[in-house]
C-alpha cells in the first residue's frame, strides 16, 4: 500500500509528497515538528501536542498553518485513508518557501505544512521487555532544545554513535549532568525510591509524554523531583528509564555498560508505563 | 526568466525542483552546503569549496554525490544556463530520502544533490562603502560549527535580530569572546596594526575566503595572529572586518553602538578586499 501523506492541503501518495528545495525547512532547518502517538486508531496526548506546537511556533515567530481543529481533522484523515492502527503521526511546519536569505522572508510567505503517518506493529516491543543499554554522549546541541526544530543532526550522530558501541541509545552530558536522550526524556529512581528527572528550562525538551508521568506519578503516590542526575548517579540508581511519544515509558537497564539496578526493567518503570497508557488510551481522541 | 536549477542529476525550472518530504535534509537537517561566489560567470576559489565539501561529508559519514570534476561541471553547466555573470552557487548534498528514523538510513543510500544560482547585480554594494554595523548575541549554536551543515536556524534567528535592532549583521560570543558573524568569520585590526582572528577549531567554520586572506595578508607583509578577541577589544581596535564567499572582505564600523576606530571603513580591510578580489579572480576558473 502507498502511504498518503499530507502537503500543503493536497493528500498525495508518499512518492508525490514532495516540497520545493527553496523551502526553509529543506535551506535553513526552520522548521518545527510535532509526533504524536496512535493507538487503536486514536490520538494520544493531541491537545498537549497541539500547545507545544503553538509554543514552538510562537518562539520562532513561525506563521500558524491551520487552526487546531483543522490540525485535528488532518490527523484524523490521514490516520483513516492509511488505515493506521497503531503507529504515530509526524507533523512539521516550516517558513515556507523562498530564495535563499538568511533574513526571514516577507511575513506573509505561507508556512509549510506536511504531514504524515508511520505504522507500528506492536505497543509492547521487544526493548520494552529487557530494557534498554544507553551510551553517554556530550551534549552539542544547540541551546534552545525547548524548541522542538527539526535541527535533528546531532541525536541523529548520537544515535549511531550508540549503535557503534552496541548500545540502543545515546543520553546527553552537559557540565557532568544529563540533559536527556537522543529523542525523549531521562529519568532515574534513586535508591529511596524518588523519581528524578530535570527540570524544564532551556536544556531539554518539553516532553508531552513527561507532563503526563508527572500527573500519573502524583496519582500513584510516588516522590517526584526535578533536579538533574550525572551518569554516575544513573549508574547507581535502582531503575532508570525514558518517556517519549513513541516509547511511552521505556526501562532503562544499563549505562555506560554498568547495570542499573539488577540489570532488569524495574517496578516503578513497569508500574508508569501501565498506568499511562491505560489513562492515555482513554482520554485517546 | 525561470531559473535552472540542478536536483539529483536534472536541470529543472526552479518551480520544479523539488525534493521528498522524506529527504534527510528536511526531516533532520542532515546535509552539508557550500556556496562559491561567481565573477564575470567564472568560480572563486572553487577548489577550496571543494574540499572543504569533502572534509564536511568525511565528518558526517555523508556519502559523496560526484567527483570533483562532476561538481565543477555542474556548477559550469548552472551558470551557462543561467547566464551568470555575478552572484554565487549554493550547492547542498543530504543524507537522501529515507522513511524517519533517527538512525542514518543504508549506507547505499543515494544522496540527495541540489544546485542553485543566485544572481547579485554589483561587487561594490554600498554596505561595502559605507561599512556594516554588527550587533553581539550569545552563541547558541551546535557545537560542530567547523562542519558546514544547514543547521542554520540560529544564525537565521541572529540576523533578524540584528535588523530588529536597526543594524546590518550578528557577531555571536561565546565564554567572553566573539566566534564569528552569521555566515562570515570576523576579525579585528588592533591598535599596534596587527590583523587578528579566531584559531580554527571546531567553534568555528573554516573559512575559504578566511584561508585566501591569511595568504593576501601574509604577500601584503602585513601582521595577523590567530587569537580570539571580545567586544571590548573589537570596540577599541583601530579597524574590524568580516570574510564570507559572499562579503569577499566587508569593513564593520560599529559594534554593539560602538564606532569602531573614526566610524568608517578602514585602510587594512580595504587593502584586503582589493588585493584579494584581484587574487581571486585572477584565479577563477
Amino acid at each position: 500500500m502507498t502511504r498518503i501523506v499530507y502537503v500543503n492541503g493536497a493528500y498525495r501518495p508518499e512518492t508525490e509528497a514532495k516540497v520545493s528545495v527553496f523551502d526553509r525547512g529543506f535551506l535553513f532547518a526552520d522548521a518545527v515538528y510535532e509526533v504524536t502517538a496512535v493507538i487503536g486508531g486514536k490520538l494520544i496526548d493531541f491537545p498537549g501536542h497541539c500547545a507545544r506546537l503553538r509554543r514552538s511556533l510562537g518562539e520562532l515567530g513561525l506563521p500558524s498553518p491551520a487552526t487546531d481543529e483543522e490540525i485535528l481533522a488532518i490527523h484524523r484523515e490521514l490516520v483513516s485513508r492509511n488505515a493506521l492502527d497503531l503507529g504515530h503521526v509526524y507533523l512539521m511546519v516550516t517558513r515556507g518557501e523562498a530564495d535563499r536569505d538568511f533574513a526571514f522572508p516577507k511575513a506573509e510567505t505561507p508556512p509549510s505544512f506536511v504531514l504524515f503517518t508511520q505504522a507500528r506493529t506492536a505497543i509492547e516491543t521487544p526493548e520494552v521487555g529487557r530494557g534498554l543499554r544507553v551510551a553517554s554522549v556530550p551534549d552539542l546541541r544547540w541551546g534552545r532544545r525547548d524548541i522542538k526544530t527539526v535541527q535533528l543532526l546531532y541525536p541523529s550522530m548520537a544515535k549511531m554513535e550508540a549503535k557503534r558501541q552496541g548500545k540502543d541509545d545515546a543520553w546527553f552530558v552537559e557540565n557532568g549532568e544529563v540533559t536527556e536522550g537522543t529523542s525523549n526524556n531521562a529519568y532515574i529512581v534513586t535508591q529511596d525510591g524518588t523519581i528524578r528527572t530535570r527540570a524544564l528550562g532551556h536544556d531539554i525538551l518539553h516532553g508531552i509524554t513527561r507532563a503526563a508521568i508527572m500527573r500519573v506519578a502524583g496519582e500513584l503516590e510516588l516522590r517526584i523531583e526535578e533536579k538533574p542526575f550525572t551518569i554516575a548517579e544513573a549508574q547507581g540508581a535502582r531503575e532508570a528509564f525514558i518517556t517519549s511519544a513513541g516509547a511511552f515509558v521505556t526501562p532503562v537497564v544499563e549505562i555506560d555498560g554498568a547495570a542499573v539496578g539488577d540489570g532488569r526493567p524495574g517496578p516503578i518503570a513497569r508500574r508508569l508505563r501501565a498506568a499511562y497508557l491505560e489513562a492515555a488510551i482513554a482520554q485517546a481522541i
